[in-house]
């Protein structure tokens, strides 16, 4: 028997609500997963499915990747404000980033994904992907991958760490806490990166990855060794490889969310932060203005990934959601997915702001394939409003 | 019944009118379209089918991109001449384009593709769509839609404003103006960017396109949305969206001749264009030296294009028609198809120049899929000459 | 009857044997071929199987592209001991060189296949091909074929001559002398650039190109046309084409041992050379130290090759092997394939050096597909180690 979607559409969503229980009756039974979209501040789907289980709209997932979001978003915040300067090299702010021959790349290059520090020759414990200091402390002694200016590639699990120090030394916070107060708390978003004990309860351990025999390649499909780039940016260059897909399940990832990949959000969370970003959301003014949502969304590096080894589009972090994923989506979309299968981005030239999450993840990683069909029966809905 | 094959071809191109007749037999009736191609000066293919109606060799056809040909080679001229320096930024010409970032911007790189500017949040209506100056003085206040320097994509339906801007401020002159005096009436070419009213007996109305059930990808395939890249650069992004097949159809658009899209002419106008440009031609030396086609023809914009979202290249406004089309010519052959299914180019190394249209477009724009048999055909047989 | 197979591995790597004999099997009966790889100073594996004649370990094959290896190796000596700076102008060392607009690349651009200058307009005799000088000279004075900066491309007969004549000009030596005194006399190498008489009873004429029907596609397969730049790349736009296969066998190649295409080696020389170039061999210490290794393996030049017009991924002169070939290499693999089929790298992550050649090239050129077995069983084998 197929279980039941909850939840509520606006009127004109209808089909996204039928798109949505499609795509649960195609699931395993236990599947659990959220879909919520704001369109122009107000939220026009709001739709779960909760497996066997007691999951809810206030239910909390690990978004991995898609906690980057949130870190360039607190970027894109100083920058707007001026407290950090996108030409400005990196070491202006970070001395000791000049090492082994980074010394001329700009905060720009940085966001980019093209710094080439993507990790390190030996790897990292779990305790210190979660500590994004422990992180950036050994890249800036690392020697980058890559001839800075010449390419970029995906800092899976660092350029939060990267950014976020940065963001600590312009302003004596860390990006966490600046991410706190000027955007979680303001807007009551359920997307935590450092999830409060008290909430914990909330949180859905993630299952193990769903067997998916037939899926298209996605956009991270590292080869199989153990040195490559892609294991040293997904860090299975170490004798305790990390299980990116229950990464979130560690204690002390969750509490500290580091900023790569470590926050926590319900799909409401991450579609939420999105409206508040781009557009006036609960009476509160957009937090970035159209010009700096447009230098954020342009696009900065685009070709060949080097670690995914696939076409990437990136424009200041956020990735350009509609090169790579949804090419019916406008210019200057922003966004990022998660190796759990989520996704989340803005449309600010349609209004548009989407979120995803789901418990168990799919192989391989990036935002999982019924994606596809949701992104598009939203914004399909949306153009008909 | 299968339709007659008119006109004439050298000694040693008999392959390419069976070519050229085998490829009409495998078209619907009404099809319409001619075939012209230039050996050292020499015009060696000379064909046309001509429907169920009364066209011939004179009938004139919307060659909609294939205009850009004419543009760059007005650009290349003034190049030559010292009129226009390709490494100057574009504000030294004209210094209203420096708004929104653009300032440092060369003309290398506007005629490159590089710019960013592929059309504007709102759109144009066909009146503004036929007037270069309109299109240029919208576009100095836009914001590029890239970060210019990272990327490149295609400037569908802008691009000969842009140049053209330039022209009038660097000459006093329309870029029309130029090629008319310089170009067109020395050599009596059949390509025109402005039609005389005179002459506007023998304009040919495109047709609806020809369903394609089964063609090959074309370089150009926008995705579906009315906000994406390709939406704006194919102005499809307004109330009233261009319909590119029939756009020649508009009187305003034809008599105008706007740079980008606006040309009208037959096979031989095309193809006599490039050997004009690239060799001698009734006796007049060709219009550019050597190494100025080798300039234009460089390689400057190579790899994925952001509009297009498939491998493009190009030289300076030039398309690099080896590179995307027809890899067996020459290095340094220099062209530019157009959405109708027109195919326009010169091989200055194998000595050849290549023209041909059709009535009717086929979906996806750019060169008609035949394009690759006739080009083939052309080239083997001058091979062997 | 299927051949034997000789040699040894040592323990650990018997399921390269095993997978080495499958090759064979699967090959014509007159197969000759050798392979050989050193984990971290030590050879363990050592095989060849030798057809119907007597050919051996010590028989020596045209290695083609593979001769670069060595080219560059010398190139990354004379950098890491201060005699060639890789952000100096070519000019600086060869001021001929700055004709047609060459004069601001750098030593860095001209390793990283950036220059442009892949042929000439009229190709070369086999004479002139086996002469870097004579290479050099004419180059000079060549046209780049793309913008300086803008692109990159495979210079697949010529780098090693560009290269070489720099070294000529900063040591007073040619590139083939330096190779010899640093490099091949100490290690008692098998790879020779340059064959004395008095070995060249050792070498095995190339034989026709094996017919392969269902073979997968190589990254150099040029297009059709007497004037494209693969055409110009590999000389095939000459009234006498060169026949790559079989151009180790001309003697005046051979003797000469032309820097980009003129190597004559055994497995053992190709592999023994990596492993010199990385590690400790002999009881000698490696010749390059990590930091230079790492800087010639950095990603240089990556993406669309305009001369093979497929996937290209370069370091400073050496292929990005593990991006373009094997991904499960390790991040900084350094190599260089040939177009007879051989395969040389070494792996400095994973401390692996392998060698493989071939008497009789697969069509198109480029490592033969056998290869990817061959590689894969070798470091499945070295990471259970």
């Amino acid at each position: 028997m197929t279980q039941g979607i909850h939840g509520t559409v606006a009127d004109g969503f209808e089909a996204v609500r039928e798109e949505f229980a499609a795509v649960v009756a195609g699931e395993l039974p236990d599947y659990e997963g959220q879909l919520c979209a704001y369109l122009h501040g107000r939220r026009v789907v709001d739709l779960w499915a909760c497996g066997a289980d007691s999951a809810d709209a206030d239910s909390l997932y690990g978004v991995h990747s898609a906690t980057k979001g949130a870190a360039h978003l607190v970027a894109a915040l100083l920058v707007q404000e001026g407290t950090l300067e996108l030409d400005r090299r990196v070491t202006y702010y970070w001395p000791e980033f000049a090492a082994e021959g980074k010394d001329a790349l700009t905060l720009r290059d940085l966001l980019a994904h093209r710094a080439g520090v993507i990790g390190t020759d030996t790897g990292f414990t779990t305790a210190e992907l979660a500590d994004d200091r422990v992180i950036a402390e050994r890249l800036a002694d690392q020697r980058p991958y890559w001839r800075p200016g010449t390419a970029f590639g995906y800092h899976a699990l660092v350029l939060g760490a990267l950014v976020g120090e940065v963001v600590r030394r312009a302003t004596g916070h860390t990006l966490q806490e600046v991410y706190e107060e000027r955007v979680r708390a303001p807007h009551h978003l359920d997307f935590h990166l450092g999830l409060p004990a008290a909430l914990d309860h909330r949180f859905r351990t993630a299952g193990p990855a769903v067997p998916a025999p037939v899926r298209e390649a996605s956009s991270v499909s590292p080869a199989d060794g153990p040195r490559t780039l892609a294991a040293i940016a997904f860090n299975r260059n170490t004798a305790h490889p990390t299980d990116l897909a229950t990464l979130p399940n560690e204690p002390v990832v969750r509490a500290a969310g580091p900023a790569s990949v470590g926050g926590v959000a319900s799909a409401r969370g991450l579609a939420g932060m999105y409206a508040a970003a781009t557009g006036e959301l609960d009476s509160r003014a957009a937090l970035l203005k159209p010009d700096t949502v447009a230098e954020f969304g342009q696009f900065h590096s685009v070709g060949h990934d080097l670690v995914t080894r696939t076409h990437g589009s990136y424009g200041l972090g956020f990735q350009a959601t509609a090169d790579v994923w949804h090419p019916f989506l406008g210019a200057g979309t922003i966004g990022h997915s998660g190796a759990g299968g989520c996704q989340a981005f803005a449309d600010p030239a349609g209004g548009l702001a989407y979120g995803y999450t789901r418990r168990r993840s799919v192989r391989p990683g990036g935002a999982a394939p019924e994606n596809q069909r949701l992104v598009a029966a939203v914004h399909t809905a949306a153009l008909a409003c």
